[in-house]
This record gives C-alpha cells, sequence and structure tokens, in this order.
C-alpha cells in the first residue's frame, strides 16, 4: 500500500516508461516537471507547440529539452488535436495539459469522433499527502463534474477507484461527505450518501467499504465520529472522499494544499489514457506527482 | 486588529461579565468553559437543566459550579425555552446550546413568538486561527443556512461584517469563494460572487471590500493569484470567506481544524443575543473562544 506521494514516485522509476504528450509546452514549469520525470526514469515526453517558443522557454530557463521531439502545431487548439491524436494513434500513452486554455484542452479530449472518449465518466482524481494524517487521501471530484448526480457520482466512484487499486489500497474506505452525519431530506448530498451506502451493503457497489453521510471530522478522526456517537468502519478511515459538488470538493482540495500545507497529484478518470490537467497554481512537485501518478496508471491501470 | 484567538480572550478579561444560560448543562465540557470563562473574568453563567444531574456531573469531575446559578428544567425543550426567556426577560445577555439536540435548541431560539427573532437572517459565523496563516479568517455560513439565495448571501454577509467590526477588521476583504475565478453560467456560486462584487462597487454592499468568484487558492495566496492572472484587492489578503453552501463551507471549516489543525471560535448572529452553538466534537478550548467571542459582541456588538 502506497502511502505518500514519493512512494509513487519510487514505483514508476527505471521501468517502461510511458511519453507523455505536452498540448502546449511552451510553459516552463510544465518542461522542468517532464524533464525532471524522464531524469528520473519515469516518463518520456513529446512537446507539442511552437517549437520557436517552446524553444525559446527552454533558452530562457537554461532547461535541456534534448531528449524530447518537438510537435510543430499552429496554434493551441492544434496543439490540443494532436496531443489526442498522438494518444490515439498509439505513439503516447498519457496526455497532459501545458499552455492551452482548459476549455480548448478539454474540447479536444471530449470530442465526440477523434477524442479520448470510452463512454465512461471524465472525472477528476486527486491525491493529497497531508501533514499530521498518515496516509493518503483521494478526493474526487474536486475540478470537473460540477453538480453530479447519483449516477455520476457511481462513476465517479468507480475512477476513484481505479486510482486506489493502483495505490495498492486494498479495500478503500470511501466517505461520502456532507456537512452532517443524519439524512437530511433537505439536503441533498445525505440523500446520495445515504443510497450509495446501501449500495455498497447490497453488493451493487463491490472492493470498497462506503459510509456516508459522514461531515469532514468524523472522516478523518475517530475521536470525533466518538464525541457525536457515530460508529463507522469508515470513520477516522477513510481513503477516499467523495464530494457533493465541486465547490465543496474544490475548497477541500486548496484547503488541504494552502492551509494544511499538503501536496497533490492529481489525474483525469475516464479516458482512453491517464490525462493530466494540472491548474497553473499548482506547484512543481505536484505536477511531477501527477506525471508519476498517471505514469502509474499507465503501467498498472486498466489502459489496453 | 484582532489576529489570534486568544486576543479575543485578553480583550474580553476583567469588564462587564454577560451572564451565558447554557441550554441543557448536563455536560461536561461544556461546564468546564463556562468555569475557566468565569475564572478569566470573561462571563457569568446560569446553568439551565436537571439540577442533579448537573450536579452529579460537576462532582464526578471534580469541578466547581458554585459560582452558577442552576435554574431548573423538566426535560431538554424546557431548557431550551428557559434559556431563552432569560435572555428575553433581560437576565442573560448571551445563550448557549449544551446537552439538548441541535434541533430542540434551534426551536427555541427561532420560536416566532417566545424566541430571539430580529427580522434578519441567522447565521453561523466561524473565526478560524490556522497555523502559517497570519491573520483570522471568518466563514460563513459553514452550519445553518443550507443553500442561501443570493438576498440570503448578502444578509450572511451582514452578520459576518458585525463579527469583523468587533474584531477591529476596520475595512474588511471577502471573498466570495468559487471553485474557480470566471463567471460561468454553469455554476451559480460564481455568479452570484459576481453580482455581491458589483453590488459592493456600487455602494450597496459598504464597509467591505468585496471580490469573487474566487477559488480559495486566490483567496489566500497572492502567489496563486498572480500564477493565474487575477488581479484582485482580495487576492492572498481574504478576512472573510463567504461560501455558496453549507457542505462547501462545512468541509473548509472541518479541514481547518482536522487537517491544518486550526481552532475556532463560533457564534450565530441575527438573533436578540449571540447564540453560542457549539459541537460536541469541538474542542473544550474552541468552546471557550466561542464564549469569549459572544462576550465580545455582547459588549460592542449591535445588542441593545
Amino acid at each position: 500500500m502506497i502511502n505518500t506521494l514519493n512512494e509513487i514516485l519510487e514505483k514508476t522509476k527505471n521501468r517502461e516508461k510511458p511519453v507523455v504528450t505536452i498540448a502546449g509546452a511552451e510553459d516552463e514549469e510544465i518542461l522542468r516537471a517532464i524533464i525532471e520525470a524522464q531524469k528520473l526514469g519515469i516518463a518520456n515526453g513529446f512537446l507539442v507547440g511552437n517549437p520557436e517558443l517552446i524553444k525559446n522557454t527552454a533558452y530562457l530557463h537554461s532547461l535541456d529539452i534534448s531528449p524530447f521531439e518537438i510537435v510543430p502545431s499552429s496554434d493551441t487548439e492544434d496543439s490540443s488535436h494532436l496531443a489526442v491524436s498522438l494518444v490515439t494513434e498509439g505513439k503516447s500513452q498519457i496526455v497532459m495539459k501545458g499552455q492551452v486554455l482548459t476549455s480548448t484542452f478539454l474540447k479536444a479530449i471530449l470530442d465526440k469522433d477523434k477524442g479520448l472518449r470510452t463512454g465512461r465518466l471524465f472525472s477528476h482524481v486527486g491525491i493529497f499527502e497531508v501533514p499530521n494524517i498518515k496516509r493518503l487521501l483521494v478526493i474526487s471530484d474536486a475540478a470537473m463534474n460540477i453538480s453530479p448526480t447519483l449516477k455520476e457520482k457511481v462513476d465517479i466512484l468507480l475512477n476513484a477507484l481505479e486510482v486506489t487499486r493502483v495505490l495498492d489500497i486494498e479495500m478503500p474506505k470511501v466517505a461520502v461527505l456532507a456537512a452532517v452525519e443524519v439524512v437530511s431530506e433537505n439536503m441533498p448530498a445525505t440523500i446520495d450518501a445515504a443510497i450509495l451506502s446501501k449500495m455498497n451493503e447490497r453488493g451493487q457497489l463491490k472492493g470498497c467499504i462506503i459510509d456516508g453521510p459522514l461531515a469532514l471530522d468524523c472522516a478523518l478522526s475517530k475521536e470525533a465520529a466518538e464525541h457525536k456517537g457515530i460508529k463507522s468502519k469508515v470513520a477516522g478511515e477513510a481513503d477516499v472522499l467523495l464530494v457533493p459538488d465541486i465547490e465543496a470538493g474544490n475548497f477541500l482540495y486548496k484547503s488541504f494544499i494552502y492551509a494544511a500545507r499538503g501536496e497533490t497529484a492529481g489525474v483525469v478518470m475516464g479516458a482512453r489514457s491517464p490525462v493530466i490537467l494540472t491548474s497553473r497554481a499548482d506547484s512543481h512537485q505536484s505536477k511531477l506527482y501527477s506525471i508519476a501518478l498517471a505514469t502509474l496508471l499507465s503501467l498498472e491501470g486498466l489502459y489496453a
């Protein structure tokens, strides 16, 4: 079982190296991340974008991009489509957003004919290492699905379980988060949590232990759950935090980074390949961890 | 300007002591908090509940409750109503939930005839001291209003500003939080954020600087905002975090405590007196801070 982000790095070093294609490689931080990943033996890279701008960026920051092939594109839309096509052609195993708009990037990924659709829901899975918490925490979906339905929550969970599987978490504990532990008609998050718990109990959702509604304190702290009189196999031991909507998930995500000083790796699941969609504000380290996570998924995940 | 929870304690010591009435005082933790508040010269107390149970609780834990008057009640509903009536009769200035159900307690507070209604919206205001963040952060509403409308968000903000006023924050910076910084039709939180920002610009909401939509990273970190190219007077300096709904607020609240190891004080605003509504899982220290905050509001707030 993997307990730190660094263990993900270690587990992907010096194995078969998937090729990460960067859509819009004209970005210092992204270049640094792929260079380091290549040096560590985690991944190779294709740099899609304007060749002169990519070379200038590398030159200005003294970055050695000689290990990488540059794939010229005419604009950011073209960069996105080219990156996707390298995956569909089997030349690349991972696609990563660089200096292109998220909307442009996702449009290319989600394209019905030429994109990376599989029929499964696309969702973001974030892994967090937070000081004082001795295991990795998975949050989903904090970045793609705005206000998922119950059915979409099931798909989000299945995507998250694909990540916990490569993290060797044998029977992941899933907390379906809400503001309270009681089921309340007025709070849809609690209703869906109750339903998902029961579906798990009935064997409709396998390979994990689901409990909810749980507030975050109960998901993270056994003592808090005991104080509240909540008996739960998930309390204090949650591996996966299933959030009701993008705001709730995003605040938790950012709080883990900006208040609790944690680190993160993230990947978009549901596509034909792992998709890396880091934010400009993410740290350099976080971008590297995300590449390593995508590599691990590419090597050990369901990607054929 | 008050920057730590301890400064709130200091600012309330040895002044006029308001009387905190505890609805359901048969609880060790609550008794400890009021005893300490009394010793520090922050508040006096009325203990409403079953006199024998209160005395037994004190005896079992060697707590000296001799400074306090016990007000006998027949059950928890009666405790709640009695506590409220002590405030309406002017004998007490603050009411605090003890060993009674939140729903029972709030029913008494919100009672149309005998409750503490003022015509203003009731909302929870939480203050957080988080390691690594050099100022207090106010979150609202993380506990009472489930999915507030725009109008309710205005009222929630006004209640929060009443708290920042007694904290001597002269021109509080308010981040209206969302998952992103762009206004998106698909994300109601961003729409309300845009509207509230403009209302502030037009002078319809005074005494603060409002900006939103802002994601939490931009609210807390100037660097994150710069990375994203966001220019905002609030970025990196937010005092108030206005959240879109109870889940998003609650996750942030709990994350500040259970992941970032922060401390909190909380109060319900909008009533005829400050209302203290701590959770069983709150620390002893947090209960004391909440009493101090309520005292400060009672001494320097708008309560006539």
